[in-house]
C-alpha cells in the first residue's frame, strides 16, 4: 500500500465563496480533515467548512494545550507547544502511512503566519505536502474598508500587535501602508503606537473580516473597544495615482 | 431601467483553480469583462480566463498608451495615464448606464497594487462596484519556495524595486521576511541592496508563480539572468518556531 498524501489548504478569510476553487474542491472530496481548535470551541477553521465535509468525512481535532495562560517568555511555553506539535504531526502520520489523504484546514493563507508551518516542517521530510495558498485575512479586511491598501511604490509592512510600543511605532514609521494583526488585548499598545508615529487618525479597525458580523470603523471612534483576537488594524498608503 | 453593477474581481496568481468559487462564478456568468493589457499584448489578465467565457461575452480591452517608454519622473507620464484611465472609466460607464453588469479582470488582488484601483477611485463615487479579493501573487511565490515566509511576530515588508538603492537597503534592514515586485531592469539594483541589508544570500527568485512554467531558484543562482517583470523575490522570516 503506498502512502497518502498531506494537503495544508488555506480556506481564505471567512466566506466560504472566498475559498479557492482547488479549496473547495479538496474539501468537499476529503475523507480526512485535521484542523487546529482551541480547547473546548468549535474552531474556526472547521466552522468555515461547516456544510461542505462529506458525510463520512472524519475529522482530527487537534486541541491547542495553552494559548495566552502562560505567558510567551516561558521556556515552558515553547516545551508545550512544541510535544503538541509533535503529538499532532504523529496523528495526521499515522493515517497518512495508512494511504489516506489528510486534509489540513487552514484559515487565510497556510505559509502566512498561524500554525500549519509547524505540523508542516515536520511532516515535509517524511510524507509528500501540498499546500494550497489562500486569500488571507488581510486582503479581506483592506477591502472591507473599500479602499486599496498600496498604490505605485508604497511600501507595506505587516506587523504583529504582541511587538513592543516602541518597535511597532518605529516600524509604523519605516512604511507607507500599514496592517496589524494579532490585536485583542495589545490594541490599546497599538493605539499608542500609531499615535506615535502621527498613523492614528487614518487608521481603519476591521473585525470579521468576510464573515456576516464583518465591522468597519475607524480606529478613533473605538476607544475603550475591546476587539476580538482575529481583528485587523488597517493604514491605507497615499502613494502615486494618475 | 436601472443601472447595473461594477465587478472588480481578483483572479489570483495565475493558475485557474486558484481563483476565488465567487470569482469563477462571475467570470463564468459574464456577459461583458473588461481588463487592462499592453498594447500589442494578449492580455495576462485576459489569458488567466482563457476558457471560461460565455461564447456571448462582450469584451472591453483598456490598452495601456505609455509603461516604460517614458520616465515615471516626467511631468507628461501621469498626465496620459490619467487621461487613459478617465477614458476607461467612460467605456465602462457607458455599459453600465445601460443597464449591464461589468466584470474588470485583475491579477491578483484588485486592492493590492495593479491597475483596477485607478479605475475604482473614478466609478465608486457614481456606480456601485464590488471588490472580490483574490489570492496575491506573492502568496503563490512563498508557497512555490515550500517555505512559510511569516512565523511567530515576524514584521513582512514589500518592497517595490523602483525604489532607490539606498532607500530599498534601509526598508530590507527593517523588516524579518521580504517580498520584493516590480522587478525587471531593477533587479541588478535589488542584489546591491539585498546584499548591503545582509540578506542576499537567503533570497529567493520565483518567476510566473502558479504558472506552468513556474521557476524558484536561490537568488545568488541567478546572476546576469533576466527576470520578467512579474517575478518576485522572497526572503523568508525565521521567527519563533515551536
Amino acid at each position: 500500500m503506498s502512502a497518502g498524501m498531506v494537503y495544508g489548504v488555506g480556506l481564505g478569510p471567512g466566506d466560504p465563496e472566498l475559498m479557492s476553487v482547488k479549496a473547495d474542491r479538496l474539501v468537499r472530496g476529503a475523507k480526512h480533515v485535521a484542523f487546529f481548535r482551541k480547547s473546548g470551541r468549535y474552531g474556526q477553521a472547521r466552522r468555515l467548512v461547516d456544510g461542505m465535509l462529506r458525510n463520512d468525512a472524519a475529522e482530527v481535532a487537534m486541541e491547542y494545550p495553552v494559548t495566552t495562560e502562560i505567558p510567551l517568555s516561558d521556556p515552558r511555553y515553547n516545551q508545550i507547544l512544541s510535544d503538541f506539535y509533535t503529538e499532532s504531526t504523529a496523528r495526521v502520520l499515522e493515517l497518512v502511512r495508512a494511504g489516506e489523504d489528510v486534509i489540513v484546514l487552514c484559515e487565510g493563507d497556510p505559509f502566512f503566519y498561524g500554525s500549519f508551518m509547524h505540523l508542516y516542517t515536520r511532516l515535509k521530510e517524511t510524507v509528500p505536502v501540498e499546500v494550497v495558498p489562500g486569500i488571507t485575512g488581510m486582503s479581506a479586511a483592506w477591502t472591507a474598508t473599500g479602499a486599496p491598501i498600496t498604490w505605485g511604490d508604497d511600501v507595506l509592512s505587516v506587523l504583529m500587535g504582541t511587538h513592543t510600543e516602541d518597535e511597532l511605532a518605529r516600524q509604523m514609521g519605516c512604511a507607507d501602508a500599514l496592517v496589524v494583526m494579532k490585536l485583542g488585548r495589545t490594541l490599546d499598545k497599538v493605539r499608542r503606537a500609531l499615535r506615535v508615529a502621527g498613523r492614528y487618525d487614518d487608521a481603519w479597525l476591521i473585525e470579521n473580516a468576510a464573515m456576516p458580523e464583518q465591522s468597519v470603523m475607524r480606529l478613533s471612534e473605538t476607544e475603550g473597544r475591546v476587539a476580538p483576537y482575529f481583528s485587523i488594524v488597517v493604514v491605507h498608503g497615499q502613494g502615486r495615482r494618475p
